[in-house]
């Protein structure tokens, strides 16, 4: 069976870049934006719009209760966002049987539940956080509005990967490593990360 | 300034394991068991006494709130806690202030804060925590025993680090490393991430 590694993270943590820094020291394959491309290629669906359903708003695929009434979305979005959602579980699915590799996101811990994976979550403190939004860009918000979109987009992922899984987002106990990155460098700690789990699999193969 | 490792841990999760041999790897002191004996011979209490104090009861210290009254407890008993929780701060800072070490519990983590301790939280699932509960002794409970205690346990610490620190017990923020032992032997684990530890310390110092 192949070898895998997800990786969970919050915004800003640099979950991401650690996640891309394990797979090219291991030689494994990396997966990231490359799912929502595919879905979308499969879905006929833009990338946008698919990006929108698995990281930011699955809710809108659901019964809305308003003022004692159902309303729900037209049939068409609602086949739509199965439709993503199904295609998502198979391309992860694909892709973990094609080789070794490291997904970031997208609840494939979850989905691959019975391969086994190293399941990894990154965190960090919130100035921590903040500071690493810094410096990719993000100059333009305040320190009040960047801590809002830090909590926004982890609410979302936390909302989407709790009802895709019914497990509790970021809770320790559904991952095999949670590492805070406050302060270290993401370079080096992929570097540590990839020695820990190749004594890892060695043990367990 | 020495080099400190904090190891929280939830009960059964082979923490205490953990954190010892980790010390006989990196040749650290370490220190669990011994900060009770070291408690109880400066207060002259009994470290049967001074353990439940510092892991289990510490609320028994603070006034309770009955009927509309407040009932507090004789003043030599809130003394002796207080002569408790004062000797712990103090024996675990001259501990770290001594030599390298490790240490197990008791808000070290927290106490030791300005000096940068590396963060250890050891956990695990349920079904493995009574397994490693049952492997060292405890055959005489039920399984639905053996569960109620292990979670009354953990529920002591978290309100007594809760109380004492202000912070959540177990809460990945407050630790560098969170390590789920699920189906890992210790023996293994403490080994790599003593390698792990060698690394991060190399690069930060």
């Amino acid at each position: 069976m192949n070898k895998i590694i997800t990786v969970g993270r919050e915004f800003g943590s640099g979950g991401r870049e650690l996640g891309r820094r394990l797979a090219e020291t291991l030689g494994y394959a990396y997966y990231d934006q490359e799912i929502v491309s595919e879905i979308a290629h499969r879905t006929q669906l833009s990338e946008h719009y698919v990006h929108q359903i698995i990281e930011r708003r699955p809710f809108e695929s659901f019964p809305i209760h308003i003022g004692g009434t159902f309303q729900t979305l037209p049939y068409t979005l609602l086949e739509q966002n199965s439709s993503i959602i199904r295609e998502q579980t198979n391309i992860i699915t694909e892709m973990a049987e094609k080789s070794d590799c490291v997904i970031v996101g997208r609840c494939a811990d979850y989905i691959l539940r019975d391969m086994k994976p190293f399941r990894i979550f990154v965190y960090a403190g919130m100035e921590n956080k903040m500071a690493r939004c810094r410096a990719r860009g993000g100059e333009e918000m305040s320190d009040k509005e960047l801590k809002k979109h830090i909590l926004d987009v982890d609410k979302q992922r936390s909302n989407y990967y709790n009802m895709y899984t019914d497990r509790v987002w970021g809770d320790k106990i559904n991952y095999d490593l949670c590492v805070n990155t406050s302060g270290v460098s993401i370079k080096f700690l992929s570097k540590v990360i990839a020695d820990f789990y190749r004594e890892f699999i060695g043990e367990q193969g």
